[in-house]
């Protein structure tokens, strides 16, 4: 079977994560019609077959990649389209592409965030804007930093659907030899998980800024870990979303929570360590240079519990150091009053 | 109420735990009677007022410290009798008391393991060996390394004992600005839990010696407080020891097994990063020069589970690798096939 004609790809995105899929995919023998912001960029690749900017180690096979900047296109003539681009700029760029667009379409997220404009998760916002499905909807989550994925360090995705045997299908285009793939049905409590867990790295490497040790981060971790699966049981409940198959133990939830607060590459818990260095919100951000989704998720996470009040002591707190001026010190204090 | 006179504290035990909790004890105004086995490491510490070899930043008040050789004085003249050995050594050691010393004695735990004689618990073989009642013992578990609590970073442990007001009484002892204290009733979860987690924090490094990176590092963990919590389930359950108050993902499960994976003070981790560099298990001790308790523990296990046959496919490598000349990339590839 020639998969790369049987299939077609569209990839929008062009950060760090979007390049690592692009890698895997391309490995697996798929042609992917990839978007681009800039010209430019496109004629980078053309050039020297790699990222001007991220990942610039993985060289590609150009015959694999069609190239452009023409988003509509990306989804009009293409089967299944992976969506990899920050939380934060997803709802501008789809904006663009009529509803119509997405009929009979896979979407495939890669995406680690909540939409901040109406507060959604992709899949919500899509069946808003386009009445598109939940079957044909699939969540990739991590631990999963592309910069291991480049370097072919072993790794796991699960990917998570409501449609069991096709997220299967999906899952084997993505399995690669230091790729390990798993699936589950928990399509809402996987991506809600995927975007708490950036918050809670930055409240990780605020800590640590601080001075806290391992000690006070295993112990503020393990809470983490404790808040967001009550959180998102109590969230999923109200929401009234069905699952079966969620552990909260498993990769897809305290895995990537682990990874995200405790490696080196997670760019949430470095943007909180500069914060708990001293530096403003304002100038860690502009320092850094990559967009942190826990400083974006923890402002929708606010937003969206304003309704249901649930008790989340740590992640309001980061979002009171995030959005509110309120003094790091003094937010960890407060919120290490809740331990367990 | 002078605390240092109603209250007398005997405390077995030499290294850097029990200095940790010497310096503890000691600025909450008890008086310590201390037993060391050198009568070299006494002179030491009475001439510099610190410990020959452990955490020699902490300078003890030696008003407050009776120091002795005499192991049976320790227990007799006391009424509360803190114990922190390598389980390895405690066996040895507790033989040499007579079982009618232990009467309406209060033993505090803090050994991490499980004394490989017997393959039991502390109170267990405290039970067996003098009739000691489970409601006299209390178990203190971490996240807790010896190193940050002597430069007094903010650590947590958790007092376990079956007499829960009790318990919280001697958590008070332990009170102090940078420890804060928590109980629960879990006396067996709690001890084995600070087991296991040795034995995974050996895997951890075994792991990273072998040069996975992050992301299979964070599934590895995580998968590690899957079979740890379910193991734990497990054994108390088939050995009938009730308890009301273990959440897995609080600071005296997790948050121990967190910190025993992922800090630079863990003497296990460190046993497994050499071993997966290559190091035979012999050659790694030996530079190590300090005890790994999971080294231990993870003979102890195997054997326990040799009756129950639960299945631990992660800790059973660990004990293969270690115990059973097993190859570390192989047995890290094995157990990872059963990862969710």
């Amino acid at each position: 079977m020639r998969k790369n004609e049987t299939y077609r790809v569209g990839l929008i995105g062009y950060g760090s994560w979007a390049t690592a899929i692009a890698k895997v995919l391309t490995e697996n023998d798929f042609r992917i019609y990839w978007w681009f912001r800039k010209e430019e960029d496109i004629a980078f690749i053309q050039q020297h077959h790699h990222h001007p900017r991220y990942l610039p180690a993985i060289h590609f096979n150009i015959h694999k990649l069609k190239l452009t900047t023409r988003l509509h296109d990306v989804v009009e003539k293409n089967d299944w389209i992976v969506i990899a681009v920050p939380s934060a700029f997803a709802e501008p760029l789809l904006e663009q592409i009529p509803a119509s667009a997405w009929q009979n379409k896979a979407v495939v997220s890669g995406i680690k965030g909540i939409l901040p404009g109406t507060n959604q998760l992709l899949n919500d916002y899509l069946a808003t804007k386009a009445q598109f499905p939940a079957e044909q909807y699939f969540a990739i989550t991590g631990p999963c930093h592309a910069e291991e994925v480049a370097s072919e360090k072993l790794s796991y995705i699960t990917i998570s659907g409501r449609d069991i045997e096709r997220a299967q299908r999906i899952a084997s285009r993505f399995r690669t030899a230091y790729l390990k793939t798993m699936v589950n049905d928990d399509l809402w409590g996987a991506q809600y998980a995927a975007t708490l867990k950036n918050i809670y790295a930055i409240g990780a490497g605020i800590a640590h800024g601080l001075g806290y040790g391992d000690n006070f981060l295993a112990v503020y971790v393990a809470n983490c870990a404790h808040e967001m699966d009550a959180f998102n049981k109590a969230l999923c409940e109200q929401q009234q979303h069905l699952y079966r198959s969620r552990n909260a133990f498993a990769s897809a939830y305290l895995g990537d929570l682990l990874v995200t607060c405790y490696s080196q590459y997670s760019r949430n818990r470095t943007l909180g360590t500069m914060i708990g260095k001293g530096y403003s919100v304002k100038s860690a951000q502009l320092e850094l240079g990559m967009v942190a989704e826990g400083y974006y998720a923890s402002k929708c996470i606010h937003e969206l519990n304003q309704h249901y009040q649930f008790p989340i002591p740590i992640a309001e707190q980061i979002y009171q150091i995030l959005w509110e001026h309120q003094l790091p010190e003094k937010a960890i204090s407060q919120m290490a009053q809740t331990f367990i």
